[in-house]
């Protein structure tokens, strides 16, 4: 199966539900990017929808937000 | 593993959401219960913090509340 991947920006609500998606879909599974720390991933994660942190896209390519943590326009200021 | 459950309401946002978290976490670990049609259980969800629909109830017991479909109060009106 093609990863997941959870980007988040280190909030608290992001780390518990790091800690969810983790434990759910298996960490081989889901690669974990923080674009506070990778800004470099911050125009991959929007141009994959990812509107808001925490965020998980699926193989499929969709982007599912997970409980408002921060906005993209807050973790790119 | 104990089975997460996921809440939704039949909302298009929800049955999107709930493709996508079968596929992830596998059909055989969560169970779909539509709030909706199935009003007997909003309470249970509402005590587990389900805030809107679609939730995602852990088996550690987080809900984790995924893209914004419908509040509590919409579904319950």
């Amino acid at each position: 199966m093609k990863k997941s991947i959870f980007y988040h920006a280190g909030c608290p609500v992001c780390v518990s539900a790091e800690h969810d998606i983790v434990n759910l879909v298996g960490s081989e599974n889901v690669e974990i990017v923080n674009i506070g720390e990778n800004r470099s991933r911050i125009s991959e994660a929007e141009a994959a929808g990812v509107k808001s942190v925490p965020a998980l896209v699926t193989p499929g390519g969709n982007a599912l937000h997970i409980n408002f943590g921060a906005s993209m326009s807050d973790v790119k200021s």
